[in-house]
């Protein structure tokens, strides 16, 4: 099956790049709302799932017995963009559980984004593992592991207590088996494990409703989740996409984007959850996609839904301010 | 039509993207040597044909005038990393025809490549026209101008004679059409004109060859095409791909990308010239696809045929150093 192509990038009246790839929406049943192309097709989540890789942080106890904020719980679920704030956020999950950046296994990068790229190069010599925009959910993990006593060393492996405790999360969540078979390692180092798109929204629709889930998972999911929304600067950072999209309508959408155009997100009060990616893997075409998705639920809110439109649908200008061309849905999200 | 995959990114044991594309390789009558996908789409060459664009600069003299090097004229035809000698090259060429940065109309940006960017950012505090990707082809529209008596203001402009002249050198080599209806606005805002893919090629071909070319512009497009193989620095930058690629085989394959996923390429002394573009603009999947094309015209040659796929196919590692996955060609390539 050809997945449909779901975004176009024009210059002047012609169409120059088109992007193809797979959206589906479901409830917390699992029941599908709207879909697009194969949805059955197994996707690496990559860092789209943070939020899922974070429960036993929440579950644990370890948030508690740290006082971990609601910026701490949102970094947790973070791909951050490396920027001072962060960083600080992040150091200080460490110390509360009594740890520095020399237990973290990430590796470290500077930042993606041009900004904070600029600006770490004019203040470090290098960047270290706490600039990685992964360092929250690793932090994460390191609380996690230290306050049920679990040595931490090599917790980025696969048979190491922190990842076979995700796995089980993630295994009950989306109903997926995850084993060798579909696991790959991620950028930080830990397993990734491709999981069809369907099952994917399904947990991320579990966790938005507690539809079927233990108090105590169902409790941190709401918790994780609000974190996020109530933070969305810890998410990702100034002007990325989850930031936007979470501060278009406060406290009423989540939205986490994953490597290689995958992006996830749920609307709690209407008890849905999306998952998509793009096929070719572009982070343009997914930003597109999902802000145009979450539009098709918010009709009744012109303001709010004219909001997300204008993230799907964009005007792209060069060097000298010239709008050159547009990158915007195809018209396979008006069905 | 749709256009065949082309490129597997895989992670782990699995196709985690996959990029579509079209790929034509022609002789210099136009003949049709080997082909993937819809080469007769048009396509936006952006960058790819600043060797046809820089056709002016040597054909009016205005390069021997102001005695360019083969280094200044492979500037003319880069797409730069703004790195200190392309900045350098820029000015110089500014300089030799009496005018200064004051009078690029390119706009300015910090590098696309990390390391340069970061030095950047050490040393300026804010990027200048010179350090524009295309300030080196800037300069010689400034150059063929001022030689010409010329005003340069507005040469950015599609009605300015600087324009019409490449209009004109372009739909001569290419046999297309080029006007308003097929016309966009390039990052650095010169018109850039869609052209089917196999015109494209036929004129790299011409340019590869000289057939059917006068002899003015045969030798100028002979001259530009080996000051590029000779100075494969100056057409990009460390580490870029069509600097690579022409380190490879020094002195036997030209190549230079476009944005959104465009490469043109020849190979002079086989009398053929190559046009690929990725459906969704994906530079690394351009960069293996014209790697893996440039590498079947080397099969009797078994070091530089590796060197090539080396290039097509190649492992990625995450910031760890672990291998996490491949980007590799399809099968579409061994037809």
């Amino acid at each position: 099956m050809s997945n449909p192509v779901l975004v176009d990038v024009t210059r002047g009246n012609l169409v120059e790049s088109r992007h193809r790839g797979m959206v589906i929406v479901v409830d917390g049943d699992g029941k599908t709302v709207f879909s697009l192309g194969d949805t059955e097709a197994g996707v690496f989540p990559r860092s789209a799932c943070k939020a899922m890789q974070a429960l036993p942080l929440v579950e644990s106890g370890a948030a508690d017995a740290y006082g971990l904020s609601q910026k701490a719980l949102a970094l947790a679920c973070a791909s951050h963009s490396g920027e001072p704030e962060h960083v600080a956020m992040a150091a200080s999950m460490l110390a509360a559980a009594g740890r520095d950046a020399s237990v973290l296994e990430c590796g470290a990068h500077w930042s993606f984004e041009q900004k904070p790229l600029i600006e770490q190069a004019r203040t470090l010599a290098q960047p270290t593992a706490l600039h990685n925009n992964c360092s929250g959910k690793h932090s994460g993990f390191i609380c996690a592991a230290c306050h049920t006593g679990t040595d931490t060393k090599g917790y980025v492996g696969y048979d190491h207590p922190v990842q076979q405790e995700i796995r089980g999360v993630m295994e009950a969540l989306t109903g997926a088996a995850l084993a060798h078979d579909n696991c790959g390692v991620d950028g930080c180092s830990i397993p990734t494990y491709a999981v069809p798109l369907n099952k994917l929204a399904h947990g991320f629709a579990k966790m938005a409703t507690g539809t079927g889930l233990e108090p105590v998972r169902a409790g941190a999911s709401r918790r994780l989740i609000e974190a996020c929304m109530a933070e969305p600067f810890y998410v990702a950072g100034t002007g990325r996409a989850c930031t936007r999209l979470m501060k278009t309508a406060p406290g009423r959408i989540f939205a986490k984007t994953g490597a290689e155009g995958v992006f996830c997100a749920a609307i709690p009060e209407k008890g849905l959850a999306i998952a998509l990616k793009c096929e070719d893997g572009a982070t343009r075409a997914a930003e597109a996609m999902v802000a145009a998705t979450l539009a098709r639920f918010f009709v009744d809110e012109p303001e709010l839904h004219a909001a997300l439109m204008a993230q799907a649908n964009h005007t792209m200008r060069n060097w000298n301010g010239i709008a050159v061309g547009d990158v915007r849905v195809t018209d396979a999200f008006n069905r």
